[in-house]
Parts: C-alpha cells; structure tokens; sequence
C-alpha cells in the first residue's frame, strides 16, 4: 500500500463543494472516482476539510492509500486524465500512512475577493463578490487585523451547525487591494473599471462559513455602517445575529494547507 | 442624436465572437439588441475590429448613436442591465459623430496567454493555451520582437480570408512571464504547479488570425524546434503554409484600443 498527498486546484463553480452529496457533482465524488478507477477498487479521500458548494481552491490537499504501485508523477497525469478540465492535481507526494489531510493540517488560508464600484469583469464573475458601493479599505484593514489571536468565532459559526469547541487561532487576518497590472487576467483592464480587493486569512481552523460571515461584516464596515470596533463586539457577542451576512461563495478560494 | 464611445469587456466562452452571425451568441448581436431596446428603435454598433469566437476583450471599442437623450453613465448601467454577466460595458463617453470605433482607431493591443509546464489551473482554463512543454522564454521573446516594426503579415492571415493590403505597423511584440504573486486568481498556486507567459502585442491593425498564428509560431520557436530567425523567415516567406498552427482562441484577450 502507498500513501500519498494530492494538492488539487477546483474551480468551485458548479460543484456541490468537497463532499459528497445524494445530489450534484462533489470534487472528492469526482477524485474517488478517478482513485477507484486507478486503483481497481474502492478508494477513499480525505481532505484538509470541506469547501462549500461554489467555492474554489488553489491547493485543496487530499490524503489517499493505494494498492497499485504507482510513483507520485504518473499518479498526478493519470488523475488529471480521468478529471474533468475544472478539478486538476497539482501535485501527489508520497508520505506515511499517519499522515492524514484533515487531522494533521497547522494551518489553512482562505483568501475571499470583492470587486468594488465598477462593473464586474466578465473574466472575475466566476471569483469574485461584486459590492458596487466604495468600500474603506484602512476601516476594514483595521477590523480584520483585530481578528487574529486566538478568540472564540461563534458569532461566525453558520446556523444549525453547532461544533462544540468554537475557539480558533488566526495568524494572519488582513484585507489589501490587489496590485493593478500585476494581474494575470486583469492587466490593462481601464483603470477606471474599479479595484480588486482581496481578505486573507490563516488560521488553525475555520468554523463553517465562517470566512464568508467574517467577509459579510467587513463589508458593513467598510460600506461605514458599523464602526471599526463593532467587529470586536460581535466577536464578544457569540451570537450569529449579530454578524453581517454571509458572503456569497464564489468569491472564496482555499489558498493552502500547511503541515 | 447622441454618440458614444462603450468600452466592453466580455469572457468569450461560448460566444460566436463579435460579429453577429446566423447562429450563435455575438457580442454584437446582445449589444445592439440591449442598446435597441433602451432606445426604441434599431440601433446598430461598430467595434474597433471584429473578435473570433471563444477571443476575450478586456477593453473593446463600440460607436453608437442614439436618438434618446441619455447620459453616459446611465446609458452604462442601462445595458449592463440588459446584457449578459459575461458582457460589461465598463464605460461610456459622448463623442462627435465622426468618431467610429473601427476607422478612428490608432493602436490595438492584444495579449495571448499561456499556461507551461504543469496542470492547467481550472481558473485560467478559459483564458489561456496550455502548451505541457517547457518553452525557452528567451528565444521566443527575440522572436517575438523581431516583428517590431512595420512588414508585410501576408504569412499569418489566414487562408481564405484575402485583404489586399497586408503590410501592418507594429509598435510593440513581446513574450514576458506573468509576474508570480501579483495575480488576482493565481496568487498563492504552489509554485510548482507551472507558470504563466504573455506575449503582448500593439499593432495598427491585425489580419485575421494574425495573432493567434504569430502565436503558433513563437511556440514553435520556444519548443526549440525552429530557430529564432525562422520568424523573419515566415514573415518574408509571405506563405500562410510557413508560419506555425493557429493558436487556440481561448488563449487571446483584445486588451485596449487607443484612438
């Protein structure tokens, strides 16, 4: 048997997220497929935890055991083939049979963006949330930052789904604009068009939809109806009421997993 | 009678290109029934040059003319409204009735993406060539320079589609790396996973095809199985059958026009 680490890219759109689901396409449906044909039998995957339905990753990373002997290289192309072009592995290296996706993740990033005041571009649509009212980046810099430390986040937990412990370190809470011209897709869009902001976050752990309740009040701060300091008091609060909506999810990525 | 210059961006996935054709989704086609429908009769748009299906804009040029007195910002929010997500003007500006998108136009630029050497991440699948082999970024750039300048493009119009004149001023051809870190979508792709190449090009016009057939060619080159010099031999060759494959459409973005 051989173990391995695949760090796979998935653009969300159109996926009913990581898990599995009596409905709709999942991303681990799709790769324990592609493992199961491979392998010749059933095969199961791990990951580094679920992404919703619509989110994307860069390095979502899966942990597999295998019967057949297959070195890491052929592993990624024969994966890739079997996949469809909107889930690739980036990556597979071999490790012991302790290691485990979900349960010896450190550290997970999540970046979410906001395309702000001007129209969508058709090429970002896809992962990006469009707010069209100027947002104050310093306000919500500001509130971000104050998230890092470790604090209890159950004011960010989504409804219905109670983890027993809420508490979570975060290291790095931060809010900044996307360089213009340094961008793949965007580079030479009219200056004018609006700015991409980017929230990036790395944490120990992330409650469900707690990025995207975290992003939801940072935007009604940075649209200036709440102040700097109301981030703290919904923290202290614990109460789901108190946050801003959840932010749509296509404008969330799964950035890395750190081990 | 009012006229206006639209700046568009459009993802041509899917699309028929600009032109309105018998069949199919066209730019054309979507704006003039958007613009049609806020001015009550038939409204017809020029565009600084027509775009191939499946090719993006991040900064095409319309002309229109309206009889309905509307100003530039409303007439912008008016047909994002009706238009597709996959379309937006993102801007529009009152000229004189001498103004036409194609005829007054000074400078294109074009910029055609590719994908190296890893997995095509799924974000970027739309809008760039993956080519898996390694490519020599400097023969290509030497290359691609080499056609600075004004020459006779008759090796890269493709067949069937004869314009008498074929000689084409170009002011800028380059091949550059997308600077790693800086980009919106790929920012934090484990570097590993590939990198992306642009080569960048600012002519006075563009035959069909050209682009995507200079493309073609600098790939050629960058897999070392032309030399350099092969790019002026093609060129003086003035012979569709010298040049590389037409390179896929997906890979091509009309970035700006300048007037």
């Amino acid at each position: 048997m051989r173990h391995f680490r695949l760090t796979l890219a998935y653009d969300g759109t159109g996926l009913v997220g990581w898990q599995r689901q009596h409905a709709g396409t999942s991303v681990q449906g799709l790769l324990e497929d592609a493992l199961s044909t491979l392998d010749g039998r059933p095969v199961s995957a791990a990951s580094s935890g679920r992404t919703d339905a619509g989110v994307h990753a860069l390095g979502q990373v899966a942990s597999v055991t295998l019967h057949r002997d297959i070195d890491p290289d052929t592993l990624v192309r024969a994966l890739n083939f079997h996949l469809p072009p909107a889930i690739r592995v980036l990556a597979a290296a071999e490790t012991d049979a302790g290691f485990h996706a979900r349960f010896s993740a450190r550290w997970k990033t999540y970046r979410y963006q906001i395309w702000t005041d001007g129209p969508m571009p058709p090429m970002l649509r896809a992962f990006a949330w469009h707010v069209a009212s100027g947002l104050d980046l310093a306000a919500m810099d500001l509130a971000a930052r104050s998230l890092e430390g470790r604090h209890d986040f159950a004011a960010f937990q989504s409804t219905g789904t109670a983890v027993a412990d809420t508490a979570r370190e975060i290291r790095a809470s931060r809010v900044s604009t996307v360089p213009a011209g340094g961008d793949g897709l965007l580079r030479g869009l009219p200056p004018a068009a609006g700015r991409l902001l980017a929230y990036e976050v790395t944490g120990n752990g992330f409650l469900r939809h707690m990025v995207r309740s975290i992003v939801g009040t940072l935007v009604e701060i940075g649209q200036g109806r709440q102040p700097v300091g109301w981030m703290q008091e919904v923290v202290a609060s614990r109460d789901r009421a108190r946050a801003g909506p959840t932010a749509p999810a296509e404008g969330l990525l799964l950035v890395s997993v750190t081990y």
